[in-house]
């Protein structure tokens, strides 16, 4: 993450992981979730701090997800069914389920599939908030399978290339595939310039947006650096034409055809979307996994040694600074801003559960 | 495509659609292909310049690959060999085979699988030139699934995000779906700011590059708009970290380890790459066509009545202008550089082989 998005230095309360892990637990399972739910809600939420990803981790969605629930707008208890099904696809109804909450078990019906076939697809409808694609990416990695997860959200924020009217959402999609003895690939990102939650938490921290990040509502790129305006579009990534944001646009457009149109839900922006999409696809149908292994460690090394352009330290692949940012936050804690973790023992108290976050 | 890559008016020669397709059938003949294998390979070449993608037509390609036909680098005749397969995978050695003669088929085998078991992916290893992933990716489409296909090539031409050394080649991806009453949804691009083919074409009607198009050979983005250099390196998509150039830089890692990782034939910076891979998925799998072809009208219909940005005249959605091409091009002619026709005429004199382009 870029620095900027950072919480300041002043503003950090060291959270234990295991502690940020039982009281997230608590607030779900005060949601009506039972207990496996809420633990694999949790462990969403918490990966995702862990790996520096505080957009999609407590600090952004905790809150929301507890206001939707409250609102009844989440079903803590889905009746969950598979509405079609073949060796390798099947089409899931989560029932109003958050996406937290179902598509990890989405993803491993795929890998079930894909281990007895090769390949599988599962789409799931009618579900919420994703919580980022890479958590669920990354367990088919897990699995020595390469891992795909993509969500097509509705479309009131995004712009197509040269459009004043938003068509999509973030539309978020990730990769995954494991290696030996490198830090796994996870590749994950939003198909926008940045991520919806990134501008939100530009916001908090007051830093200022890049050129070509954001729209005027007008539908032309902002093309100086600003802080967050109160009205503005987000635009595909690549921003500009020029820089190919047609590239960006159409990536979201294939995310919105697979997770929407495919699955029936009908396009993010004329139904509210909500299809998501898990692909596993098994290393082994194709070479065995230590031929695999050799190879991608020698991958991901040779990525990490490039030798960096002047001003920069290193080169990154995708995962490795999450992964690495996950060792230090395990042994050190969780730093999120203190507006958070008072919000969250205001809230515990509120809803009458005991939790201990310092 | 961008205005400033067509042919200059005063350059261009209109060859009508049949003349270019036998011309072209026949120098692969000539190159030792069987009857099938030319016309296979001609229809993608064709298919290319009628889209409008020159890059990928008869102009950048047809040269090369007969040049390395005739240095003993392609096969003409492969033995094309099934390593490894599965209900819904296969792994297929090309045997040195150019990619738009063998990848088509691999799309096929991919469509005959998911047809039966939902949906499947085929790698092909030690084959050349994809020409394009379009092509393919619409094999699939045209039988009503989702297609994508992906080619991870060498690594000498782009930077990874920050870096200073070359790590990837152009790595294209495409994506294709079946629309009823609109063109059908194509979405192909190269993984760099610009395909490595666009440059050649910028190179030779002299038009320049956008700024963060390319780099110096020290790794730092080039910031201004400049004619093609001598000497470059290409960027991810995106163009600088700013910009998002670590979504590119993050595809190209995809692709290239479902390319050439997963498939044994080792990372493309290390190995020179070729590794190829299909994917198709059954759209009938998850819902009735009938539901998926109301849908996509609509999802199609409402980017295209987007309204756009001031400046501009419509907003396009991936595939839509390329269909058009190919309806304007199909009934007057593709309009070819003249030195590119003066090229061919010469080349197939010097064959022997009777063509008729005029």
């Amino acid at each position: 993450m870029l620095e900027r998005f950072k919480v300041p230095i002043e503003d950090r309360v060291y959270v234990p992981l295991e502690k940020a892990r039982s009281a997230t637990e608590a607030v779900f399972k005060h949601a009506g979730l039972d207990d496996a739910g809420a633990k694999q809600c949790a462990d969403v939420l918490i990966t995702n701090d862990l790996r520096g990803v505080e957009s999609h981790g407590i600090s952004n969605q905790l809150r929301n997800y507890m206001r939707l629930y409250g609102e009844g707008k989440l079903n803590p208890r889905p009746d969950i069914k598979i509405v079609r099904e073949t060796d390798t696809t099947a089409l899931v109804d989560s029932d109003g389920a958050l996406g937290i909450h179902v598509a990890p078990d989405a993803m491993r019906m795929a890998i079930a599939k894909a281990r007895k076939h090769g390949t599988a697809t599962v789409a799931v409808t009618k579900a919420g908030h994703l919580g980022g694609a890479g958590y669920h990416a990354s367990l088919a990695a897990k699995e020595n399978m390469i891992g795909q997860a993509m969500a097509g959200p509705g479309g009131t924020q995004t712009l197509p290339t040269v459009g004043a009217e938003p068509r999509f959402g973030t539309h978020p999609v990730a990769w995954a595939a494991p290696a030996r003895n490198q830090p796994p690939f996870l590749f994950d990102i939003a198909t926008t310039q940045v991520a919806g939650n990134k501008i939100q938490l530009a916001r908090r921290v007051e830093a200022d947006l890049e050129p070509a990040w954001i729209a005027g509502m007008d539908g032309e790129p902002i093309l100086e650096r600003v802080p967050v305006p109160e009205t503005y579009y987000q635009l595909p990534f690549g921003g500009t034409r020029e820089n190919s944001s047609h590239k960006g646009y159409g990536m979201m457009s294939m995310i919105d055809i697979m997770c929407n149109t495919m699955t029936g839900v009908g396009a993010g922006f004329l139904t509210g979307g909500g299809g998501q999409v898990f692909v596993a696809t098994d290393i082994q149908a194709f070479i065995d996994l230590d031929e695999y292994f050799d190879w991608m460690d020698k991958f991901l090394e040779g990525l990490k040694n490039t030798k960096p352009a002047k001003g920069h330290d290193r080169v990154l692949y995708p995962g490795l600074s999450e992964w690495e940012e996950t060792q230090e936050r395990t042994k050190n804690g969780i730093p999120y801003h203190r507006e958070v973790v008072e919000w969250f023992e205001s809230y515990a108290a509120e809803i009458g559960v005991d939790v201990d976050l310092r």
